[in-house]
């Protein structure tokens, strides 16, 4: 992994996600520019020290000597635009499959050169525009593709958030640090950031591709270096038209990316809010709320889908609250240290007994006849 | 693990969890009481074979054999209910810690065994009554606990499903054909299933414990070995009144789990199908929806939460749909074999070079002021 | 009418109800006990001096004295419920139809009394449960009557507001005085008020009827004359069970009335805070949002629906806005009344004029390949 | 009355609220340019024939000739736009208030002229932009104006519905003719019909005014007259920028008329579809879930509301069916016609027995600790 210190953000998504399906294990990283973060962040990830590096060079270099079978597979890059480029092309170069986060790069330019090498290396590059890996937007996608909708006539996409409502790049540490700046960032700011996820989503659902925008962009606060707020009118390769709205002065706005997508014959709308929800709209029947993990879901979503209907994503890091909460008591117990109070909270044999009690109470009024209350069983 | 086969649900959800956060990694497990089933499904979760074990009792004499560092740490039981107690009562005997899946024993009986055996041992044993850990629902036990509503008056906890709407313990294979037989269940169908989370909520958020109780049980389907449908009248140590609602015939729901706490100053609603947002409702002022993720929220449930707020738990999961297809893809490629099609629906360089393209169209229309459309730079 | 002074709520409803068809005309009332608020309650009505009565009594024998034709044709009732028997019998002995607020009468005795004389004068009579009146609702009885959801086997009916959090009914002229108090409200306190319409509305659309209760009701609030809170485990004739919840402290609640109902087939939900919308549920295709308005809905619906899909009910109360702030404006500047500044608040020339710009701008940016911005045509 | 003939939609939403607050009566009308719809509609309407009529001209001038107190006060033009201007003109000119259904007129220019009418007349003119007149966007309003949400920077207002995605006015009778035919409508379709509504809303909520545009209008269906869709960027006269969205072809929606404004340190958003709904946003604190007919609600919304929190808009029309189907029933009755079905659906004696009961029921289980099932008392 080449970013993704113990300070930051997506470098946690990325870990967790990488390492959820047991498919992937951590074995090595740069996970700062600052050598005692690096060298922390790896620690507090259990690698050993010889195997947290200071730079990705380094890091490449020494990776790719190793013998094949202990050496890492592959690379996520998760530092800030600027520093994508260059990890990447070293890293195929000697060999290695990539995970970028998104925008892939800084420059377009970059971009065409990335592309060529990933062509003529064979190698594998992942992007993560997370957004179409939910199941819900495999099954839009799906969908479309299968005419159900007849041909693609209105796109909304938009994502409106409200974390730059005021100048919080200026806050030591923020993330907004390197987003508002286009020396780090790009020549984009909110478009970049958030906008791109949109369009994204609105072309990968639809199939179809933009081909001419009408945009206007604007800085809202005094002194940030890239624009805060955009919206765009677009044309689309099937005669479809669109609208592309992103803002990140939206206040009180979380993440709150919605597209609509609207066909002669059906159509769709997706929250990013509410992840397992598609609904589906028709012209003379009710609309449909098509809900992930439903036997009725077609082989898109089902093959990106780990629970079970109803079991919204999100269940699975409910219980691995449970499972961090309880490993790191363990841990703490096998050392001889306090676990933290925060760390206590799981339920324990105590909850299990009283489950079993809640049972036999239940149980006990729930089939008696004639007497009203039932004291609690013990 | 003891249990979580490759035909089951909810052993792929334990695993998951445990990894997600690098904490935990599988070394060995007794999968199945199937050999056949217990080695492949060892294999596919890339053990190797001599830790791949054919009884509870075998995994539990011989890991405990190996020398420290080397043998496994604790044990997860996912089996059904009534083989819970036998394997955790030898890992506590043998020194291992302990998490199981919920409820914690076929009787209550043995579950009180299992405490005094934890209390004896000094071990760690997590019970996996999973929606106690949401980021949400410790934000509204820690203001309860603070007293801000004021004295609880009335709890509604219900947990409808339909998934028993119809006879699907008959068919060969389904995860409904033990949870309706008493004799691999228990006392308590529906009740001990999904009632007794309702219960625990109640509990774990209000503070409050239930002393007395009215019930009434019904089995819908002729032929059924144990309810499939109840609802019970509550009464709580401080005077509250409640009622708890578990059904697995609500045709059409998934797992709609509600809970609502009225106290005399305030109270909450929190649904499981939506899981980050807590109301919180006052007598004069308008409800607020509290998200999780936010500045605003309190150190437990900030101390349960991987993402930042509008990113919904769920996010982690489709982030790591990317990096399953695309370790899949890796891998099939260096065996080579040919990925399956559904595995190459990740992002890739053609995507990035996309993106890169519309921030320069989007940045090229966003600032002229006199052209009205730009043609996609390519 | 009977009772609905100027200063009570619910009589205000039944007025602009019974107008909005321009099949009924306010002729003549006894809005109050007390004569001053009746005869000023009356003259805001724009009634005639000689129509206004200071008891029912007397309005009763004044009414049936004049001419047919020239006299009321029926009387609405929407005093406490202490003083709806008396003018009912009454009415209906002088050949008057009727229209009562529910519940009917003050003890069970009085209904029965009153059921007999309906049927034995032949006469008319209205129960304002208007909560089966919702066009929804009478589609989800219509579908059950149908047969398309097969069997019913469970019933939630809820109706939890929050209003009664606190002893308000000791505020002078608080709607709240009445209502808890068992001399002019009757046996029940909150059963009375609104569990009554939970349990209309469970029977009404399932076509069931309960035959065995077991309920728990409470006084929370020290002092209060009846129930503020009460839940019931029910089972229908059918055989189906239910629980019906209402409370009146559930604080932060408003009027949450909801109603599920499940059969063998297929389900609905029903929540009177967004009246326009039925959920219907199967057990293997999505969740039907199945919204009032649209073709596809069944007879009894649309015989009382008014608007086209979209235009959700509450419509009319917007456009009666504008109507009324016009028409008071209207009448003020008649009489060289200054007219108050919220009359005014209603869109007039000047905002036609706008629209028309509107049209103007729109249609000459909307077709121009070439300008991007155009200005605000005046 | 001007148009609203028998067949027609918005007349009756207009007759409706008009009367419902008992200030306005309706003693005459020209419903259709054709006769025998006019005379029909007028008897349907309880009108005396002489005061139906089969011109405006006719109509204005008749009443016009009447004396004070028995002439008309106001006349309601609900004709589609072609018509609007006529009747307007005469009627402000011969002493009457006028009421229009907007777009205003079929020009610019003939708006301009109406607006110069009503300065020399002195007489009153009220435009149904009628969603400016729901509380929840007054009480919006007036938050703007307060100042509480700093200076505005962002607004998003969008109309999408999906009644045309096919070509319906090609059936005979249906209301999307003229409202697709330039000749009856005008120079714009969905802006003109919709479009308007959207941007009404925004100024009117922000208090800002639109001063430059960017649009793209499309016509969809081949053959259809004017514009089924558009979209445009906005500018505002503070520097605000905007988005407006209107379609006609958004298969599947109804009204989904939605604003909203963010400001510096706080925003709004609204939905005509739950229009008793605001949502206030903060920056750093959870959005606010205001709602109609609270204590805390400002003036302008307080004035404009008829029932209390928790009813709905809407209730007035289910209680509104109740008297309805009532008056109908006993007309018929009276008149020795048998009443249709539909309209006995109203609850009667029958059903006030049984509410009695449901209480004797409900008391005798709710205070008894011992029995369990008490049966339905008769």
């Amino acid at each position: 992994m080449v970013g993704g210190g113990n300070n930051a953000f997506i470098g946690a998504v990325h870990r967790a996600a990488a390492l959820m399906d047991n498919h992937i294990e951590l074995v090595c990283g740069c996970f700062s520019s600052h050598p005692d973060i690096s060298l922390a962040s790896g620690k507090e990830y259990f690698l050993p020290e010889d195997r947290i590096y200071f730079s990705y060079a380094e890091m490449i270099e020494r990776e790719a000597a190793l013998p094949e079978g202990e050496r890492m597979d592959f690379i996520s890059i998760v530092t800030p635009n600027v520093t994508h480029f260059g990890p990447a092309m070293m890293a195929l170069d000697k060999g290695f499959d990539v995970v970028i986060e998104k925008p892939m790069t800084f420059t377009l330019d970059e971009a065409k050169q990335l592309r060529q090498k990933v062509e003529q290396t064979g190698r594998t590059l992942a992007l993560t525009y997370t957004y179409s890996a939910y199941p819900a937007v495999k099954e839009a996608r799906e969908r479309f593709a299968s005419g159900q909708f007849g041909k693609v006539r209105k796109i909304y996409a938009e994502y409106p958030q409200g974390w730059l409502t005021t100048r919080i790049e200026l806050n030591p540490g923020s993330n907004a640090g390197w987003r508002t700046d286009p020396k780090r960032s790009g020549k984009a700011g909110c478009m970049g950031d958030i906008g791109t996820h949109a369009l994204h989503l609105a072309e990968y659902i639809s199939g179809l591709k933009c081909t001419e925008m009408c945009a206007d962009l604007t800085t809202f606060l005094p002194g940030r270096g890239l624009e805060d707020d955009g919206a765009a009118l677009l044309r689309f390769d099937n005669g479809a038209r669109g609208v592309l709205m992103a803002s990140q002065v939206a206040v009180g706005d979380e993440n709150s990316l919605k597209v609509r997508i609207y066909g002669e014959k059906g159509g769709i709308e997706w929250r990013q809010e509410e992840p397992n929800t598609l609904l589906v709209k028709w012209p003379d029947r009710p609309t449909e709320i098509v809900r992930v993990g439903n036997a009725y879901m077609g082989p898109a979503a089902k093959a990106n889908t780990r629970t079970p209907g109803g079991h919204p994503e999100g269940y699975v890091e409910a219980f691995a609250n449970i499972y961090r909460n309880f490993a790191r008591t363990v841990m703490a117990r096998r050392d001889g240290r306090q676990p933290e109070a925060s760390w206590l909270d799981f339920p324990g044999a105590d909850d299990g007994v009283r489950g079993m009690q809640f049972i036999e109470t239940v149980v006990a009024s729930g089939y008696d006849e004639e007497k009203k209350w039932i004291k609690w069983i013990e």
